[in-house]
């Protein structure tokens, strides 16, 4: 980390601030100037408050050298880490495909949905049972009912599931559920992260639609630092200011969260696009740019899906567009 | 709501939809062209969900006329709704203003802080108990004992207190406190909405990072559609590719909202600016442009803050920026 | 188009706003519903001012069915534009790598450099001679004479030859260019593109950093209008709040823009990521996705590079680009 | 300006590239810390390419601690510039109105309108002759007869003209205009800024759709630095993801801008917020925020404009915005 100071900075304020530093346990390099003087931080500086440090009067400006994440850092983990989802394995050149309904809507959907899916080639049953909708009036998910029908499509298929928790109180709910998925909503639900970090299970955290892949990384510290290194990343698209897509799918993402950390990268072109047509020339790009997995959207009659129809495969579809892929991970 | 159909739709599909949006109690107008067939949706289509919709094989387009919220929404509520803040009014002509630190830090800081934002003419103290901050590593605010201080300083001052809420589970704390903030980062955090809809306490409801209009109405509505109609927006700065300032503060959106809804707007040049040098003038300009009353950040030694010190004001900047507020307001 | 006329418009008004549709050669279909007039003009609306259609009295809101670009719809013209580059082919299957440095430099730079991409498989050379820069004091370009090197070094190798345009007064200087590019920042200089529509050679369009793909599109029109069909659409990232990467590299808009349009679509990898080890991957990627062809720099020492250098591939690893890409157009 | 250099780079490097920095005339402070080496670089950093820079393999980061504008740069010219627009003056206390049609239609309309909007208060007349539009099917403006038409209305008032230029080659036709805009979309059509910084006009510059401020101030460096300094800046509002507005307006850049330069900051609330209802608190809005002064579309029948009717003002709009406008000055 590196600290500009102000010229107006006397000789007392600057050896008051290294005092200050040296007792957080950090070594400082002081460095003068005709402008400025520099102060470089030597040591474990992801506990600096930056913030802090730049409201302080005599600071020009502050530079982070080292990245404020710590456990997700692939500097200081360089080998890829395998996320073990009731089975299925992601990350490290483990590649799974996550699919399955937007919203779980009855016995018969999901089960018919996971054993399509699985026939496809798909390695996990995704499907919504608590959905957060942006209007009170939406369908807002068959909650607890829609997780014991996804129990149910698990053992008929022994496909593992992926679905989203929006409260940490739910979390007993969620005990026979394989991976726990954060919405890109709750990406910064601070309370949630903390209580899905005491437990064990697989993260699935989804970016924000506005969240820098910094506070990615931090969300997933989040986790990390409370005790669970369970987690996989997933870039679902960013708001911009495009309106012919849903969202804006940001793939360099996945090469450049690969730098960054060691933690599996997936994405999923059903939300990042929101248009049907668009799914299978995503998925492949995905792909090739190196996800570890992706998440799509599958229902059995699209046009008549509870929530997000628009942006769902048939069946034959997600045949078409898991081949395609299988293509595309067959020259990696 | 107006749904443009595709040419290709047969006069079977046609009537099928038409049959389907009569039994849900709507009135539909149909209108044959050359291209396609426009459906015009007449009764309460807040409750039609646009999505499913747009999901249709048979549907081209699909555009509301009226806005999806209702409860919200000024066409149906023409009055400016005026909430009570433990004793202090805003909305219908009201205007508050709330300054105080961003984290409570000590007894003395927050007592100390009350008395000289009261003496330059805030009405109600701000202090952050719990803090979300990007990083676990950041300081995390005094939590239950946070809000424990505020109520004292509330007692010494006669100021009502306003503190930011990020667990439902945590309400029980927040007894004593006269309005409950949700931050932005939690504005679509739907289940933590629905329990505030379910207080009669005011709520101060922040615009997220990057939060249309709409979504911040359509949160609104979480709440009041669970029966709490006191709520207070706030625009707080959106996230854009500029850095100069710490976010975009969108005043625009304060006459814009005050022409969608009833409900009381209010705006925080603090952290939309995130530079204390700026809020004098941005202060101002909030007021001018309308706003219901300011949100701002208030330290009795900014550079030495634990959190948004490089935003806050002195006691004596406070007491400017106070006085050049009361100027504008005067000729409004 | 749709118009929904408010409630509050009188019965002269109406007749008198038909008969001003009328008389411009539209024919109106005419709804009346409780709340409004619907208005569904057919013919062709691309010669309509939305603009001041809302700005009538009378007005509430007006939605385009059919796009307003007409010569660049794919509607109109299903098949792909196939565009002849100096003898290579872009669009209706053709694939094409155009690769070279950013800023032509000297004799040898250039030559050396054309000859190691096309050896490695690039299909035409680039090489910028007037470049667009930030600040009047950063490297500007060798010009006139940069356009000489690249004839040059087009004759040494037999690439067809892109370099970029800023002003239509030097359009003699682009006699022996092949493909005229027009840059990020130009994408709505109208005059430019007025100027390229007179004459016949292909044009390289870039996206503006931050236009739909509709503005896109429509400054297509301006050229095509022109009478110039030889276009080529070129995704090159648009700006986001994100900033570990240059810009963000919106890849959706390949497969986007192939629905919307007839016009070949190819992508920059380079200028989208501004990071050499994020080529490769997201160059993949663009190709998976179905682009038409790549955009990449290449040179000799990149780090030397006058500018742009941070996102230069050295030879080998152009060649291992190059590679990489062949394989993924192998599969599709 | 710091350069951090990589762990990586050897003494005989490091000894090359500050050999390198010292014959351009910058004197360089080295500082060894465990990870890295700082070199602190003193003296005229502008002409420093940082692109360059950064794309050297020993480099670690760069950081500009002076910003890269120096003529438009308050720090090397602290007192406000006041530019004289053809008798009027703006900036430096000296606040100014330019109002008019956004395009000029007819000699009755022009000459109507600098009346109207003279006896309101207004001490510019506004109008464009040449308009950029999105489209090449919609109306481009009179052009030369448009010009003409201005004149005329400005020899009948006494109202200097502002009026825009889109091609370096119209020049001459300028020749009776007092102040030349510079459009948003040109706003980096560097050959266009290039020639008007031969002329000694006024120049109004408008920020580009996504343009930064550093961006916005580096194009007026641009004009300067070919010898023009009278240039007014002007914020119109920037590119999001809310669509309520036509852009969001970003007011906060005013005094933002006020600290960073010298020139004057004028704002134009009938483009950034698209909608005449909005005119009035965001024309309000930007004076309480310190702008040197305001351009505003007037129009005498807005619903009949040719271009931007829906942000138009009537005349008495205009009056009542004009005398608002007038109170919020009082009280600075």
């Amino acid at each position: 980390m590196i600290a500009v100071l102000k010229n107006s900075a006397t000789e007392d304020q600057i050896k008051g601030l290294i005092n200050w530093f040296e007792s957080t346990g950090l070594r400082v390099n002081e460095s003068h100037g005709e402008f400025c003087t520099v102060l470089g931080l030597v040591g474990d500086t992801t506990r600096v408050d930056i913030e802090m440090l730049r409201g302080l009067d005599i600071v020009e400006s502050v530079t982070r050298i080292s990245e404020p994440f710590k456990m997700a850092n692939r500097k200081f983990h360089p080998e890829d880490t395998v996320v073990d989802c009731g089975g299925v394995k992601i990350g490290g050149g483990h590649f799974a495909i996550m699919a399955g309904p937007c919203s779980v809507e009855s016995r018969e959907q999901i089960i018919e949905t996971a054993k399509a899916v699985k026939a496809a080639g798909a390695t996990l049953l995704r499907g919504g049972a608590f959905k957060p909708r942006t209007s009170p009036y939406d369908f807002q998910g068959m909650k607890e009912e829609g997780i014991k029908l996804l129990v149910e499509a698990k053992k008929e298929t022994g496909l593992p599931i992926v679905t989203e928790i929006m409260n940490p109180d739910h979390l007993p709910l969620f005990e026979d559920v394989d991976v726990i998925q954060v919405g890109a909503r709750n990406m910064q639900n601070f309370e949630l992260l903390k209580e899905l970090g005491k437990t064990k299970k697989p993260i699935l955290l989804k970016r924000g639609l506005s969240a820098t892949l910094k506070e990615l990384l931090m969300s997933a510290e989040y986790i990390m630092s409370e005790g669970n290194e369970n987690i996989i990343l997933c870039e679902r698209g960013i708001r911009t200011y495009e309106t012919y897509t849903r969202n804006t799918f940001d793939l360099s993402a996945i090469p450049m969260l690969k730098e960054l950390t060691h933690l599996p990268v997936v994405a999923d072109p059903s939300h990042a696009t929101g248009k049907a047509s668009l799914i299978k020339p995503m998925a492949m790009a995905a792909t090739a740019a190196g996800a570890a997995g992706l998440e799509i959207e599958v229902h059995p009659n699209p046009s008549k899906a509870l929530s997000d129809g628009a942006q769902s495969l048939t069946f034959d579809q997600f045949t078409d567009v898991a081949e395609a892929v299988a293509k595309v991970r067959s020259i990696l």
